[in-house]
């Protein structure tokens, strides 16, 4: 167990455990078959108030969980953040730190002196929600292949129904980054009348096109490991690590700017000053930082929560799910407040993207701010740059 | 058998057919180690003049071969432009068409009705020249993972050997884009007396440190595929086809723009107008473009090669290999004319990649000049702007 540093102490919630809360009902999905139980594992952080009115979602991403904020009482590496600076100030306050630590506690963006933050790891993840390595209760094994594709749509309806049980109706706000921005926009359409405010985080209404590209080469990475053995590879003592591997690794670089590969490592060489004439050994530091990446991913993530939850954030769009294929329509169904940041240097969502979708809300006479921040470390700057997030979240909130 | 359409016979050079050279000695590689017997599979173009002052060499990229331009006589998918507008174009004028047909031909850029081209594959390579896949004299089987490590220099040093048997002391130019653009830059330092005019396009003195992460991801797919066993899967009946697949997908779309993408395929789904919940189905035609890619990519391309390529490519750096680190010195020692062309939306090789080489030879006093295209197909410009690359490139080498 490791302790909070106590410079830390002051502005985080402290130690958190994940609770676990089975849904009294089934869950019907987009797709049109129907889970018949669903757990959901969520954290809270703050105090709900007597009128249940100071109820903030936090959404998370692709390779999140439901520990935003605080420390776990055992270290381990499913709470560990991704981005290579986050890892530094991991190793320097030791593990079990919540993904949106900086971002989620007294004092900060998401004040949990002021709001009640409850978060939850999204319908088919790895960590304590229903997944497709959970098991199914009508074969008692693994869903694995036999999990249903799920939607953004979906996981909105595991969190609503997860709220029910706590006795939340209203939400004053949902937000997140990336594919949890999704999830706060889908909040916005699915239950209008219920989310009075949206966050939305370097993400965007429907990925880019060379977004989907990188996705499916991703998900191509582990289908092609024939340890996936078609998604059932649960109780086969192999699993497809290698493609996840490789998933990772297109994924972690999509995920950073190229200043920020250049800032970080240069073609600095591995441990020697010259080559050394060896096709497979990493040579270079990036190289040798990407296998740590994906070794470390492969130990800790489910490889079918990575290609459903792809699929699902690949999937989204606004625009085509509400029927028209027009944005401008999609987002009159809209009437929470929305902010929307964006970074300059995320060229997997990039600013144009949040750009299109603030001017559709604007024009559609809804109440929208969209800020570009100036930042050079690409995607991950939504993990990174609280400080400058945070100041806008804040005034946004208290408006 | 294809035959040329009418209105291309006039800028043919017509139908080519590869020839193949022993190298009459054994060539010694920068790892230490040397290569026995080299063959050399290449074709030439136009007249050699009875000084032989006229000749121009032509340097291909990662996944080309000697067969620049012209019609093979037998079609074959070996010789098929990987572009997605040269796909089209082929398949007007039938295949086989060489891979920069666009650029050398009868009053094209390198004009055959004045120069004599020659164009090899590169060491190292799967289309006729000794390479991975070729058989080891001393074992009687394919090198495979015990073919030597090689450099950008080795591949220039086979090409001198070629040139050597041909006849051929000096070269009026070297011409290539991307890995094709890195030999020429090699030649003028490596033999800077022998070369009047290099001209590098889409290239580099050193790949940026996120290349060097796509290389190293790209090799990572080959080598996680249990069917590459190592480098050894020759004669075994199985080949790292779904490994080279991927790593093809991710070469692929980093040789697009993001724009090209969008432009090319938006979100576009497949054939149906809504999705179909299948996980692994390509649902949208990006996805479908990206597997037809791999597909013909794998059928024709030995992964091995791509191994030993992509590894070549990342360790080239003008600055390291000439020992002071310092590209200012490194460039002190070329004295050919250079040209340097680039394109705004290759973010592969970019364009500030090239203007820091261009100012580096401009301050060491030497005759350079630097053109930025302005289009947006990313890295694939080399092979698809032609009609703006010839008229720098004519009016370069009149000079």
């Amino acid at each position: 167990m490791t302790a909070p540093t106590p410079d830390t102490a002051a502005d985080s919630v402290g130690i958190v455990e994940t609770q676990f809360l089975e849904l009294p009902g089934p869950l019907a999905l987009d797709c049109g078959r129907v889970l018949a139980q669903v757990r959901v594992a969520y954290e809270t952080y703050g105090r709900l108030s007597p009128t249940r009115d100071n109820v903030i979602l936090v959404c998370h991403a692709l390779s999140g969980d439901a520990h935003a904020a605080g420390y776990t009482a055992t270290p381990s590496e499913a709470s560990t953040r991704d981005g290579f600076r986050a890892e530094e100030r991991d190793a320097e306050r030791g593990r079990g730190l919540g993904w949106w630590d900086g971002m989620v506690g007294p004092g900060k963006a998401f004040d949990t002196d002021q709001f009640f933050v409850v978060s939850s790891n999204l319908l088919g993840g790895c960590a304590g929600t229903t997944g497709p390595s959970s098991l199914n209760p009508s074969t008692g094994r693994p869903y694995g292949s036999d999990f249903p594709v799920i939607t953004v749509a979906d996981m909105v309806r595991a969190q609503r129904a997860l709220l029910d049980e706590l006795g939340i109706t209203r939400l004053f706000a949902v937000a997140g980054g990336s594919l949890g921005g999704m999830q706060a926009l889908q909040w916005a359409v699915q239950h209008a009348d219920q989310v009075d405010a949206i966050i939305s985080i370097a993400s965007t209404h429907a990925l880019q096109p060379q977004g989907v590209a990188w996705n499916a080469i991703a998900r191509n990475a582990i289908t092609a490991d024939p340890d996936w053995q078609g998604g059932d590879y649960h109780g086969t003592g192999r699993a497809p690590t290698a493609g996840m591997g490789v998933a990772r690794m297109v994924g972690h670089i999509t995920y950073l700017s190229a200043t920020s590969v250049r800032n970080k490592f240069g073609r600095r060489l591995q441990a020697t000053d010259d080559i050394r004439y060896d096709l497979t050994t990493p040579e270079f530091e990036v190289e040798s930082y990407l296998r740590h990446q994906a070794d470390a991913f492969v130990r800790r993530f489910d490889a079918n929560t990575y290609l459903y939850t792809s699929r699902a954030l690949s999937y989204f769009d606004l625009a085509r799910q509400h029927g028209s294929g027009q944005l401008a329509r999609a987002v009159n169904d809209m009437s929470a407040r929305t902010l929307l940041i964006a970074f300059s240097s995320d060229w997997l969502y990039p600013p144009e993207g949040s750009e299109e979708l603030a001017t559709a809300l604007r024009t559609a006479g809804k109440d929208v701010e969209f800020h570009v921040i100036d930042a050079p470390y690409g995607h991950d700057c939504f993990l990174l740059e609280e400080a400058r997030q945070t100041p806008l979240i804040r005034a946004f909130l208290e408006r």
